[in-house]
């Protein structure tokens, strides 16, 4: 077990940088706040003597010997950044727990077989610039360095100039080595752990997405003189669409979700027929013939809208992300860990994306998930027992230390 | 009949002043275009001799005298500020006819009895200042003279720092004098005289309006982890409500109409589940009882979806205004002027607000209805033929003379 004082203690310290007023975080990617917390993670490292890469798409990792020379490391971490006002737990929680795991090895004088790498990856969140887990997704060549160079955030700020503004744009290829095993803890961000009372999450895949964008055009015009069957109200479709999308899950699993997040309206007058909305929507579940399946049902409600309403319509690709399943065992390691150590557990696909993600391309990976109380996240009132970060953070230091071998 | 070519030509002279480059109007309300306007029109009253006046709040006022110094004048006008990219008829055609009729009576040395009057009334549009029709509401006193000078544009600017800005504050108070009665032209904005085939429109009134506008608070959440039977969707309870509002005119009369033309999400994410949206709502009808049961159907809409989705919501009145029936003697002078002119007309409704609604409540009004080809109106696609305003513009000059008497 680690050391659990040391450990809250750690992951208060890391909450003052950026700390909202509010009790979260707002520390969005490349910004000064996550200039803060990088060196303050680059100190820790340093005190541990380990030795730090940082790549050239601001990836951080440090490295603590084994004792064979030739064995491939195991990668352990997750992402300092957060959301405008996001928790303390996201992210965080998955780099302070295997840093707390270095420090109890060296403590006790424990040497691993396999190297231990521990990473920070760059913009998890996809707040700042899109998309999320844009470091995690250069490195292991899911995205191209140089495209996610050039991003921008709404001030036109690319991700390079930012990278280099921070001292953070390293000289280490933002590539993809030979690793043992990925593994990754993070707060659940959803409310099964809760729900099923048990401490931690043993994490077996991601869930598949689709995010698509639809563009319903009508005609702009007075409220007043304009006759009800004389509209092509943008807006009406949209609605239209936006109640299908609600009720399409409910047919096909009891993990498939729907959501209709972002909407625009032009020109969005008191007194004006809506002319144009935007909106998107996305489709998340275990299996992709579901993910398919619910796109294609959310298409057929998009073209009867469209006619009913008499709007033209468009709808643009946004993401498609296949359903990731992880690598038994890794998978394996994590469940026995938990077992060992007399933590209640059950096994869930993670609703969320995660760096994992990206990572199981490339070597076997699992993860640990937190309990998040009300399985609130992406906000300040995001929470996690100490207990329970606790448990999850053990989870995974032994999960990890039983991959490296003793 | 005034003198069409002369009219058409000071139709298109006045259109050049915030001409757009799609042919419509830029000509906020008190803004330097606005200002423009004002000058070319004063020049166009000093030009026939008449005497100007300008009111505390901008409204520009020319009279010509009378024969009998005792009776009351007849006032005629409209507006000539625009939306911001509004057609070059919207308000412009109901200050050129009146102008033209004065023209003509001046060129052909026709006296009346009554004094006539020619009005330009400040901010009709309510596009930078709201409300729309302030000139008219403050020198009716159904708006309070303090309180609308205090009314901001988005950039800080109150109506009496640009009042005083573009020199039109004048100082004559803006209160109802004595008028034996009111008479605008405007175009229809709808599409009803065009469907039915006829020259120009005899307005019996104006419909009334309900406006409120509707927040739903539900549970801003992270749309991958959460399951459906989880959520609060702010967006899910408006769309809900948007479609019942869609749908309800139709069960209540052919005049109903219903709009929600405002919407606006927080956050606003591709990936979380909407927290709170705001929308407004409105419908007109030229039935009051009609408007307050439409308003109690909607009530009961935003309960119903509030309690399906597991939101709170709040309703907040934004506007009501009455259905107005304007006066039998001058809905019957613009009848027979349109009559005896050989113009085929039809008696309705605005279902659009104007000046004239505000001045029935202290003189005997109606409105001559000019034909909107397709129903458009706030838009640059707005069109008026010649005809059509000649038309219209020939109603309203023989109805004004038919009142002011020979
Ligand atoms: N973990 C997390 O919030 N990832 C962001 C991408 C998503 O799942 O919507
Ligand atoms: N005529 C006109 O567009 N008035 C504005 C107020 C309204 O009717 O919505």
């Amino acid at each position: 077990s680690i050391e659990r004082e040391r450990f809250v203690e750690t992951m208060r310290e890391q909450a003052e940088i950026g700390a909202t007023e509010g009790g979260g975080l707002h520390r969005l990617a490349l910004s000064d706040e996550d200039k803060a917390i990088r060196d303050w993670f680059a100190e820790q490292l340093a005190a541990l003597d380990l030795s730090i890469r940082i790549d050239e798409f601001g990836n951080m990792f440090g490295r603590r010997d084994g004792t064979d020379p030739d064995a491939d490391p195991v990668l352990v971490g997750s992402h300092l950044d957060s959301q405008p006002y996001g928790g303390i737990y996201d992210g965080a929680l998955g780099v302070v727990a295997p840093l707390e795991l270095l420090r109890t090895l060296e403590d006790e004088g424990i040497e691993t077989r396999r190297p231990i790498e521990i990473v920070n990856w760059t913009n998890e969140e996809g707040s700042r610039f899109q998309p999320a887990m844009q470091g995690s997704g250069v490195w292991t060549n899911e995205l191209d360095l140089e495209t996610q160079y050039e991003r921008t955030d709404e001030d036109g700020n690319s991700v390079r100039e930012e990278l280099e503004r921070i001292g953070y744009l390293g000289d280490v290829p933002a590539e993809p080595r030979d690793y043992e095993a990925y593994f990754e803890l993070h707060i659940e961000q959803g409310p099964y752990l809760e729900l099923e009372g048990v401490d931690v999450g043993v994490v077996t895949g991601v869930v598949g997405f689709y995010w698509g964008a639809t563009t319903f055009t009508g005609e702009a015009d007075h409220s007043g003189p304009t006759p009800m069957h004389d509209r092509s109200d943008a807006l009406v479709a949209a609605a239209d669409v936006i109640t299908g999308i609600r009720r399409i899950p409910g047919s096909l699993g009891d993990r498939t979700v729907g959501t209709v997040g972002y909407l625009d309206v032009d020109p969005n007058s008191i007194n004006i027929i809506p002319g144009e909305v935007t909106f998107t929507w996305g489709f998340r579940d275990p299996s992709d013939e579901i993910v398919d399946e619910a796109k294609a049902r959310a298409l057929a409600e998009i073209e009867a809208a469209a006619e009913r309403e008499g709007v033209e319509w468009e709808v643009e690709k946004r993401m498609r992300s296949a359903s990731v399943d992880f690598a038994d065992r890794c998978i394996d390691a994590v469940q026995t860990s938990a077992d060992d150590l007399g933590y209640d557990s059950m096994q869930l696909y993670s609703g969320a994306g995660h760096d994992a993600a990206h990572l199981s391309k490339v070597t076997d990976t699992s993860m640990v998930f937190a309990v998040s109380e009300n399985g609130k996240s992406h906000s300040e009132e995001e929470f996690t027992s100490w207990d329970d970060c606790y448990a999850a953070a053990n989870t995974l230091a032994n999960a990890v230390v039983r991959v490296a071998g003793l």
